[in-house]
């Protein structure tokens, strides 16, 4: 400023635009100072090496990356899964050999196993005809004669705390495209269940229900209906507002009305005893909707050096994720689950932590990436569909793209986002929301609630460090 | 203005704000000026007799009518009808004594009687084993040898060009707080069948099954199941994107997955006939919902002193209402179907005139009322949910108040409109839009396309006349 210039004038009035920490706009306002809060955070949290993998991941090497990506965008985006057989997991797993059940999440040992996990896993062990009772049952894993194995190296996802053991039927989803061959188990229904951590009779009872009646009718079904084309039953039933992860009542129901004709066909009391089970399992779709999500994230997983997300899953324990191109895990500690409502009598303190491969779906654009379509998933979120739409935009933030064929009316039929890019995640500090059940604790009450959980963030900033390593 | 003044100067620039006729806007735009549309239109479109018995009606006799207006919404907004039963339609319908059809609509003579609703009456007159074959139906029709009867006044409502004669079956609807039973047909599914105007060996086969196997069947299930709540179902389709007339395959899937293990329970080659049908009919849910509309309007209209429409219905040559109070019809001209879509090959000359009893839905809340919440009627509308959500707030202009039971997802769970005005029909000379499906209107072709049609305006205005002379 030179002596010629005017005097400074202070204005009678000052008003506080605050980037960053809001603390300072915190401060302001307590004195009753005008401040509008800009949302922004410094990129991967300030971390010094993550700034550098980040700085090659999107510049230098951006470009590489990004093909890759539309690769496995591609796969993720149009594969067309058919559901095709139902057939004996001990037949199609190699990882079953032998006592071996399989679970959901990263690999663990059962020392660190959570409650609803090991009750599922008794149970399991219990209707395979390994053990008499649940203390038998107890023993036996406590001691490693009986294995335990992750579904998902085996082309196998189990939603919540579901174990499978070789006996047990599962649903075959091939996608013709890829090439690949997806399994889950049949779903258990709700309340005195295994997959929902409970050990009884019932629940027992329930496996073999599923292997010995729901299984052969199932097969009979599906052989004599034909291939059902799975993502296209989801899109509707996306359109009529399910999630297809939390809820999916609608796509259940479409798939009914198809098997239709056929359920009514299967003669007996058996039939009638499956057709009240199946009457009253409003996520029948889920698993179905999981195996067929399973068969594009292995189509995808072969596209070499990309930075989408083509595993998450949890067991309860740890949190872990892989990137196509990958075999390698990176985990972290599984969340608890933020916003939640709770049964009458429940509460945070009640919750286990995030369990299941059901995150699959968020991968391909439903659950999370499709709550802006629903109200049942907006009911966890506050509320209003506002509320719900924030979910989706946020994963909107951190994806390749959005779905070509997942359409939500309350957002003009705009596409969901799929394809979650590691890079955007660590760069934005922003990880992906998992809409999901809750397993009690400790006491074996089963699910005591419902919400959405938020990814840790430490597992895609490790997959994003090694990333980094392996391209340069 | 006074000597002193500052002489006037002329702006620079002008711009026009025109209200009421958009000729004189036209013109200025014509030669390059800025024009500013306002949508405005002179009350009851200035009809001077009409004007005075709006100024009655909403003015000295306003206070009288909108007590009367509130117990006529209370009705049907809160109604719950339960369909209960399976009947046969001659041993409840006392209008039905002898040779006699009930058909959609007003009353109407067979030489007015459009050509889709003769073909329809033809194939259940042999049906009915009255008649050999079509051309012996149509000479005991043309001749006055089977009687034609409305449904409507015959606690009864049926779809499109439903014929029904006394040896079908019907729904029973009761709404236990009304005491009111109301009934529908069955309805006939897809394709080559009586209610779309075809009188084929395989439309009358269809009545024929309807009579001999789905109404016994259903009638089973019905009683095994118990009760149905049929609003309840409505409402949870509602939300799932129904508008629950033109489109229902949410509240139908709902339906099969609540009856399934009834459906499962009976054995045998007819059972999986019946399955085939239910399977492949995504309006069956229609008749039902229809019933328990006219359940409601059946309490509604026992409101004297009313202005609120309780009966909507046309026959394909005449569209006639009735407000609460006052059985007297008001008839004008069924009207074409404006905004429609239509199969290949067909277009608006195709096009019957507007028929069916369905426009009952749009009283309660459905249909037309409920189309912003439908993705299905969007696309008959222009394609974006904002050409639905306008057909709604048109309805909400005319309508006494919203649903508190449809609440519409994509307009963040707001209520239908319900109870519609004709005080406010005719003032803003706005009615009705109805969702509803098209028939050929000569050639027995059947179904050619759906769309919205725009209920005529000269029966309200009718109906607001005779209300007016009624109260003073």
């Amino acid at each position: 400023m030179t002596p010629q210039s005017a005097p400074a004038v202070l204005p009678e009035e000052i008003a506080v635009v605050n980037v960053g920490l809001p603390l300072f706009a915190d401060a302001v306002r307590a004195q009753g100072g005008p401040v509008d809060q800009l949302d922004w955070r410094i990129p991967a949290n300030g971390d010094p090496r993550l700034t550098a993998a980040l700085t090659t991941l999107l510049g230098d090497h951006a470009a590489r990356i990004d093909e890759a990506n539309a690769e496995v965008f591609r796969r993720l985006d149009t594969g067309a899964p058919s559901w095709t057989a139902v057939v004996t997991a001990g037949d199609v797993l190699p990882g079953l050999g032998g006592r071996t059940l399989l679970h959901c999440g990263p690999a663990i040992e059962w020392p660190q196993v959570c409650d609803p996990l090991r009750r599922s896993m008794r149970a399991a062990t219990v209707a395979e005809g390994w053990a008499a009772d649940v203390a038998e049952a107890d023993v036996l894993l406590r001691t490693g004669r009986v294995r335990l194995e992750p579904a998902n190296p085996n082309a196998t996802v189990v939603p919540m705390a579901t174990a499978l053991g070789p006996s047990m039927p599962v649903l075959a989803v091939d996608d013709q495209a890829g090439g690949t061959r997806a399994f889950s188990a049949i779903n258990q229904g709700p309340g005195d269940v295994a997959w929902f951590g409970r050990e009884t009779d019932a629940a027992i009872g329930r496996l073999r229900f599923l292997r010995d009646v729901a299984g052969p009718l199932l097969a009979t079904a599906v052989e004599q209906a034909g291939p059902v084309d799975v993502l296209g039953v989801a899109t509707q039933g996306l359109a009529m507002g399910d999630d297809v992860h939390m809820r999916t009542q609608a796509s259940t129901n479409l798939l009914i009305r198809h098997l239709l004709p056929q359920l009514v066909a299967a003669n007996g009391p058996a039939a009638v005893e499956f057709a009240r089970y199946l009457s009253g399992d409003h996520l029948f779709f889920l698993n179905l909707a999981m195996a067929a999500a399973k068969s594009l994230t292995m189509w995808a997983e072969q596209v070499e050096g990309s930075s989408i997300v083509t595993t998450m899953a949890r067991n309860g324990t740890t949190f872990g994720v892989r990137l196509a191109g990958c075999p390698t895990w990176f985990l972290a500690e599984a969340p608890e689950i933020g916003d939640a409502l709770f049964n009458p009598g429940f509460g945070p303190g009640s919750g286990a932590r995030d369990i299941g491969d059901s995150a699959v779906l968020e991968l391909i654009g439903l659950g999370g990436a499709a709550a802006a379509g629903s109200p049942a998933v907006a009911a966890f979120l506050g509320g209003t569909m506002a509320d719900a739409a924030e979910v989706t935009e946020n994963m909107t933030d951190i994806c390749h793209g959005t779905s070509s064929r997942f359409k939500m009316p309350t957002l003009d039929m705009r596409g969901t986002p799929v394809g979650v890019d590691a890079r955007l995640v660590t760069k934005l500090a922003l990880t992906p929301k998992v809409n999901t059940g809750i397993l009690h604790v400790s006491d074996g009450t089963g699910q005591v609630g419902a919400g959405v959980a938020t990814a840790p963030l430490d597992c895609f900033s490790d997959a994003v460090l090694n990333l980094a390593r392996r391209l340069t």
